[in-house]
């Protein structure tokens, strides 16, 4: 009996997963509006049948597919930070991978979430919850990160002001792609960091 | 014949404006995925008709609205920096002042078209250009109202640093509503300015 019920369990792991999958790169794609059931279905090779089975609506697959985002996104920075130079604290090297993590595709996804839950309630209740999570970690990985001495007065606002930073240059990014820009940017907010999380 | 035809362009006009301003508030209660023409000529008493003579197309009604809604970003963040307090400069109360500017409902009609814009090619060869004459004019208006020198090094960047924090402020605003938050942060923005614009 078990040998016929772990498969299943398998097959439907990696049928949800490939769901979700798809359900991301559409949104990435095509945006939210443009994110519909049938693309989902025939993106992930999955039928119509199962899938209804397993989401029941555009709304439980887009829910399911914000957490599986958020974890994304949360294995994608750590695994960032991780990369970083070793030694050294090097401030513009963090604020680049910032940035660079919030101008990835998976920050296009969450962009097209955020913005559709602004007018449509039933999302907005499944994304919150989940973006004050990822809004924690991200917050404690940046201050491990720059180094940041949060019991001094003013750097757990600096640390917050960096995260802000890099989502509006993120915003900026889906309509002007300009990349030297944004290193500048990012270098010059480094140089002030040096300055305000050491003295 | 002019006293026939001067009224009717008067209506015209009068329609053409009931026609964007309806548009904008749609984008802001529904977003752009929820604005239709049918309930935009609903909303602005316009028959039919007449919106399609006017504008044939949800997007020639989009693009017109953008031009619109660029006119009113500029003369809403032109009449907020009038109204400063003039004398001794004071950088918290521009920071607040851009603050609330990126948290206006103008900021969220804007915040629709942009991310319409990034799936959106016909949408967004509109809203690129436009975008970047309201980026410089409110660069401008910055520069002046924080009192910075762009000619030493550095601080042009800070200006622009400035402004994509408070997109990304705005962008956060549209999930969680955290007014006080916000304050702190510009707050401590405000006194690193304090520093790097005067020393």
């Amino acid at each position: 009996m078990t040998s016929t019920r772990v498969p299943q369990a398998d097959r439907t792991r990696a049928m949800r997963a490939r769901l979700l999958e798809a359900t991301v790169e559409l949104l990435v794609e095509r945006g939210f509006a443009g994110t519909s059931t049938t693309l989902v279905s025939e993106r992930a090779g999955v039928s119509r049948g199962a899938q209804l089975h397993h989401f029941p609506t555009k709304n439980d697959l887009v829910v399911a597919a914000v957490e599986h985002l958020t974890e994304l996104r949360g294995a994608e920075l750590a695994e960032a930070v991780a990369a970083l130079p070793q030694g050294r604290r090097d401030r513009r090297a963090v604020l680049r991978m910032l940035g660079d993590h919030f101008t990835s595709p998976v920050f296009a996804a969450a962009l097209e979430l955020w913005v559709a839950a602004r007018t449509d309630e039933a999302l907005l209740a499944a994304v919150a919850p989940l973006e004050q999570r990822v809004g924690r970690e991200t917050h404690r990985l940046t201050v491990a990160a720059l180094g940041a001495d949060e019991s001094r007065p003013g750097v757990r606002e600096l640390v917050q002001a960096t995260l802000d930073l890099v989502r509006g240059l993120g915003l900026a990014q889906t309509i002007t792609d300009d990349t030297a820009r944004r290193a500048r940017i990012l270098d010059a907010w480094a140089d002030v960091l040096d300055k305000e999380l050491t003295t």
